[in-house]
């Protein structure tokens, strides 16, 4: 499955380290992707910027494009170098939520200008950034190890994480174990920083729960309430009882979890009649306390309570549970790495939304630490060329300390 | 104004009174309304037909059709015998709600069936049948006392009730009102029963004030709903204030007040969203404790009282105020009527929807009774052949009592 590695001499012999051997940077990694149009489920050429670096220095590359009746073809990419353990995998994606209009960027989205040092354009923190720092840092520890190079280093790229999440890193993992590969750890590159470099680590998330309720009643003429039966006091009890008592009051790494109702509809155009049903959705963002059944046993339990009455509740099937890496050996050393380079000790969070950590936490153990966040997903998106810079060197260490005797 | 009676003889003499003079019975009445397919706001030959028999009757028969912008043409009718007081009008409307899938009726919906001791088709009890009783009970009248007769009777006919309620009775009333035409009294032949002849009159109506709501939050992602403001707590924090507490305890002839939500909406596709925005539409059936001033103003307390945050109130203009004939002569005289024809002492009742009375109540006192309503806008609207003369004998003793000398 290894290819010859383009930096060993003809003769077999390794070549000489140091500033000699030419990798490129985080910042030029970062360029080169940014100019790929990549929006969610497009490659736009991003992956094929990858494997054109990855290739040549000996990585294995595997393109596999996943189907699916319902959602859209997407391309992913896994590469790998080197055959034996401690395996180290970063996990990442090269696709990009939309530009939105275009013309109110102050620098175009997909030009990957450098500007005001800041390097400029759509998928910027959110994760190209990251991407570009884990490929440039691996390029460069392979180049100065050459064959000495213990372990591997592999990447689990996906262009589905902005979109269903469907055809993408579960099913690439999917594959990976079919074909036997075992990894040790995860570094995932998402944007952890919520204002500056080194503030935060993520070593787990909440799960996410979705349900619908519908209180079914009795239509009728709103001049005769006795003869009808109104299903929108009885959703607002149940509601209630929902929103009644916490959840939970967090756990030793967790928040609390956290239920929203996010819709209520009736859909009744008119003011002389009660309607027959009403119906709302909520979120639940759980934590370790839960799983989706505990949590939604809690759930029906505390609607039967409210004496609800006649009523469907249902759950959307749930992908995302609350997952959590235990602090330990690989956890700090990540911390460690990020200290050293940032002068910050970074926070160990499970705040935020759900990410495809969730589907690697099942393999290995998974840190997720990248760029800082704050323009994600908005018009004129982008990172600090000095972040870039010091993302490379913080992932080099951790290859670096990972992959050593 | 008036018209020669075609029931004197062609000598100016009186033609003997008694059975030789040949009115129509409420039945006949009744079927000619029931084939014409006047389905609101059509007049669909209703108008036509009445205007046939009250015509060569005697009566002066106005046909009046009002417009407006943004509802369609109505087609109005206005009709009197006699000059002096005192002066009975008879209110109603010959136009009909939708008769829905005719294939599911038993007999046609505009086929005047009579079968099974019933008279069958849309409009039966809601209000064809009330109309004909009245012009039946009253060509019985003026064909026995002839030149004799004391007083007046007309007819306020609109094709208007059924639809907005724009271009019909209130307009009309304008009309008369314009034209010098003073009522005493005026009896609607609405259906008042719930479930059998002389049950219930009512003698007056609550208002009907219609208002909406709307909580504004502010968006974001649900897994950091500190960056966010959920509306609908907010709003279902507010709908709870509003039916927290009993607007009322009723006053002598009116229930209690009763507030309904009618709808709540929001209309956010996606579970991973807080809303912006979340908007309620309720309606108040109010008694005479209230105007649709105090009314609104006490709404506005309870909102402001909860601490909803910002929000959107308005109220819909409000025609339908709460009015009350007070019990005295004319209620009595018509009680006493229902109870000597049915045997039944009605009570006076100020429940249900609204009805044109509340147009009517400021020229004159009003006394609402008619047929059972039991199927009134339901597929196979019938009602009773015998409850239908009943009904004309009913109106025959109101009209003779009311003008007597």
């Amino acid at each position: 499955m290894e290819r010859p590695r383009p930096r060993r001499g003809a003769d077999g012999c390794e070549e000489p380290e140091g500033p000699a051997v030419t990798t490129p940077s985080a910042l030029d990694v970062l360029r080169a992707l940014l100019r790929c149009p990549s929006v969610t489920p497009a490659e736009g050429g991003a992956l094929d910027v990858l494997q054109g670096w990855l290739e040549p220095a000996g990585f294995a590359v595997h393109r596999v494009v996943f189907s699916d009746a319902n959602t859209p073809d997407v391309d992913n990419l896994y590469a790998r170098i080197g055959t034996g353990a401690p395996h180290l995998v970063f996990a990442g994606h090269t696709d990009v939520v939309p530009p939105g209009d275009a013309a109110s960027w102050t620098h175009q989205p997909f030009a990957g200008e450098v500007a005001d040092g800041m390097v400029w354009g759509r998928g910027a923190c959110d994760m190209k950034g990251g991407v570009a720092a884990a490929v440039a840092a691996a390029l460069a520890h392979v180049a100065e190890r050459g064959a000495a190079m213990r372990g591997s280093i592999s990447f689990l790229i996906t262009g589905d994480e902005e979109g269903p999440a469907v055809n993408g890193t579960a099913k690439l993992l999917d594959w990976a174990r079919e074909r036997g590969e075992r990894f040790d750890a995860c570094v995932l590159g998402e944007p952890t920083n919520p204002s500056r470099m080194g503030e935060m680590i993520k070593i787990g998330r909440r799960g996410s729960l979705t349900g619908e309720i519908s209180v079914e009643g009795r239509q009728g003429h709103v001049a005769y309430p006795h003869l009808a039966d109104n299903p929108i006091p009885r959703l607002m009890r149940a509601l209630d009882a929902l929103k009644a008592e916490p959840l939970d009051a967090g756990t030793a790494h967790f928040d609390p979890s956290n239920l929203e109702v996010v819709t209520v509809d009736t859909g009744n155009p008119s003011a002389n009649v009660i309607p027959a049903e009403c119906r709302a959705r909520f979120n639940v963002r759980f934590n370790d306390t839960w799983t989706p059944a505990t949590l939604s046993d809690e759930i029906r339990r505390r609607v039967a309570a409210a004496g609800v009455g006649a009523h469907r509740l249902s759950f959307a099937p749930c992908n995302a549970l609350a997952f959590l890496t235990e602090p330990g050996a690989f956890t700090r050393a990540v911390a460690e790495a990020v200290e050293a380079e940032t002068g910050v000790a970074p926070a160990l969070s499970t705040t935020g939304g759900t990410s495809d950590a969730r589907f690697i936490v099942r393999d290995c153990p998974v840190v997720e630490f990248g760029l800082v966040g704050q323009t994600m997903h908005a018009v004129d998106e982008r990172v600090s060329v000095d972040d870039v810079a010091a993302l490379q060197r913080i992932y080099g260490r951790v290859i670096a300390g990972f992959l050593s005797p």
